[in-house]
């Protein structure tokens, strides 16, 4: 019977193209959810085996709703892989658009702010209409009897009848994102080598200290933090935990050491997952 | 001559409540601006006087897009105030449209993120629809033959004649975001006795204790640090460069202090601004 | 049958003064021994129960002698008491000698280091011998036919029938020593809800974070560090191992938790014992 | 007119070996003085041009005496080279006497201790007396009738008229000695290239954290710290300054700006000099 993996939907995502990118994707079956939340709750429940999900992006950021939903709804999956992608972003329209017809464009908002060079040059008189995904974008577009574009990839022109009228319209070139792989906890990844662990550590309220005392235990032991990021814990403007990305496996020393130790000096620390490093990550 | 300050608009948006919120507004002409760029291009251009944008939400986390434009496009502005307000979020809609009625519901993705528990059981058979800003929904909403409703603030509701149909409809009651108001770098802000600063930090690549150097400079002298956080720098996926807020003003030691040796350990240190801290923050 | 306690001699030494001080000394057989050496070998070899050795002066700073043979030497033998007692060095002579008629001073030289005021002012055309002890120098005064006065204590003076000519001639009224009673590791101290804990921490060559990684441990766990110094391994000119006296007891939390992550970073934690803190130490 | 040197003496110390290895002592006036405080005042006075001090011996730790003169008196003196010797102890005697005629032997306690071993087994029955230091130990044993050796160098023997009965009779080989040229503060030598600085840390009564506040300036930027020692500052036990030798000159970064901001975080960091490391050290 074949593997079932969920993803952040619709299909023409970023995140499905990520998946696909996946040889354990080919002999699977594909599932679109509408959320991130959806996409972990099915795979905590058993309704999938796992799921894709986008987690950061070089230009816009980490993934806000993936990050919470891991550190405060997750409780038995693990991330078990990652893939880190180039995004393009192409000018959809249908087939009988041309550049010169196009009165307004649509996507997500933060497509249509990593194309603002373009559209400002290109399109200058065009409206922007923001819609919930490039891949609704795509949809919305070749429902429409206007001449409206969408960005969005290639994948989404393919899946909505539209064509690409112009390719990499992104303002930087340096456009990454990564996506993760998430599975079961009771199936964790044996080290490869070549591994990567995601925590968060939530730490006491009042604590100036604590974020030192986290670091402390991954420098003096000569561990290579890949990322740090704080977020709020959602309870008080100003209060935080921290996600934290490093080099290593969490079954191996010296990360076993650091993550022990740390249980000792803060609130919590949950293990979101050792995984291989990406290549390019 | 009264003073020009702009905000990110349109009229109606909780930014424009925030400033509404401080003494100088009432004498002053206010500019709704269509993007947190347009507010610093014009307050650094001397076209404005000042402007206020939102810098952060205790929910979603920073606004991203004013955190970059400050650190990496503004260059002669400085934050000379700050502005904690709660969010309340409500449904508004035409006055001839009762909650029975509705057929779509339309808000920024976040703010309708952030109402997912009321959509869900209130108005579950409603359409999203996304738009570039509550007061943009509010306006749209304003204009559709069809019963939509807006989600946004009552400010949005007076303002594009539409009226309150449910208060306070977020999932969670602590929803406070924070707003700054900018002004020219040459008028900074002298100390008030209960301040704050704001800083960026750049750091080299591959220089793995560098954010340890930072936090030692305060942490040696008792500073107190009021956020933390890391941003990619927007050149490859894995590097940032660090948001810091803290206790104190840049013109006095420690803090004056903190700031000169830091300068001698990393790549850059770029001040925000040093301002009265708000008491809610 | 009564308990065998062996102290750093000959007789009259401020070792036999700090023991004499404890309860347990009182229906105890004392033995003076020749070298802290010898005394921790008698310990370990079962030959004496318990034996008593300076360790630290507030002037003379550390006894290296004793921090060597702790750290390099004793096995089996923890600290399971410590006394903390104000030296003063008395000028000591036969009966019939009298101020005016001394024409040399003999002592250890860190005693008469201690008094080259007196000395100076006093006695200034009196020639210096040194001696091994100021029970030594006491001994030789009370031999010679000349007219010799030694430093030391009034014990000694008693012991070797010599009086005591002044008292309290020491430079600085606030020289005070601090001694330590050993046992047999076998038998440690339970915890007393006041206690102090010794460790040494040995490091591997060229890891110049290894004392930054050590300091960490406890830092960060609030655990307050009493006293830290740096002694050379004996092998090459600019190798340390580090003495470390912190609060807490090492069968209790943080210092249980600070010393099992401090095993896994470092080369070696030797644990000299946990003790209950001298009130005025 | 050539240069005054002083040195502590006796003439037939280590200390004037390292100073004759030096070749700015070949056409120098040399001056044996009885203590380290005497070399530094005629520094500091003027009466000498430079002096040379013992600071430090691989087995016996710092040397104390010279530690608290360079932190608590000096005040315009630096120290301006140094040199690193082999401690070799030969057992000295008169032309007359031989081994097996030995019926006691005098030295230093340090030396004495340093070879016990040799004392042993092959003078067990020599009784041991102190002196103050290994020359004056050779002077005594010249000027005794009895079958007396010293313990000391071969320049003390020929300056005594005494012949080496046998060399090298130390416990451990690797016995070393670092020895420093202190100079007026008004002729602080220039960077070479291949520098060390030693510096003197003094921090408040009860700031725990204050020696990590000192070890971040230098580990942060890269600094290699060569040797660390905490001394009781001689006002209560259990209150420290910090001894520190690290690579660099003063007068330049990275050093200088440490030093710097170290000035912002602690009461006090007194320069003891910058000056070209010694090969061997």
């Amino acid at each position: 019977m074949s593997e079932r993996i969920g993803y952040l939907g619709p299909p023409g995502t970023f995140t499905e193209e990520a998946l696909l990118s996946l040889s354990i994707a080919k002999s699977a079956e594909l599932f679109p959810l509408g959320t991130v939340f959806d996409v972990i709750d099915q795979v905590q429940s058993g309704d999938l085996d796992r799921g894709m999900v986008p987690i950061e992006n070089s230009i816009e950021g980490s993934v806000n709703v993936t990050l919470d939903a891991l550190a405060f709804h997750a409780s038995r999956v693990v991330i078990q892989h990652e893939v880190v992608r180039a995004i393009r972003h192409a000018l959809l329209a249908r087939p009988d658009v041309s550049l010169e017809d196009i009165v307004a464009v649509c996507s997500h908002p933060h497509a249509t702010a990593q194309c603002r060079g373009f559209l400002t040059s290109r399109l200058p008189k065009a409206e922007i209409h923001a819609a919930n995904s490039t891949a609704d974008a795509a949809r919305e577009v070749a429902e429409r009897p206007e001449a409206w574009a969408a960005i969005g990839s290639p994948l989404a022109a393919e899946l909505n009848g539209l064509v690409v009228l112009e390719n990499d319209i992104e303002d930087r070139t340096e456009n990454v994102s990564r996506f993760v792989l998430l599975g079961r906890a009771a199936t964790p990844v044996a080290p490869s080598g070549s591994d990567k662990t995601s925590v968060v550590c939530f730490i006491e309220k009042d604590r100036p200290g604590s974020l030192l005392a986290i670091l402390h235990e991954f420098s003096d032991r000569q561990i290579n933090l890949l990322k740090l990021e704080s977020r709020p814990t959602k309870e008080r403007l100003g209060e935080y935990c921290f996600f934290i990305d490093m080099e290593g496996h969490a079954a191996e020393p010296p990360v076993s050491h650091a993550l022990a130790s740390l249980r000792t000096k803060i609130l919590e620390v949950k293990v979101l997952g050792s995984y291989p490093r990406a290549r390019d990550a």
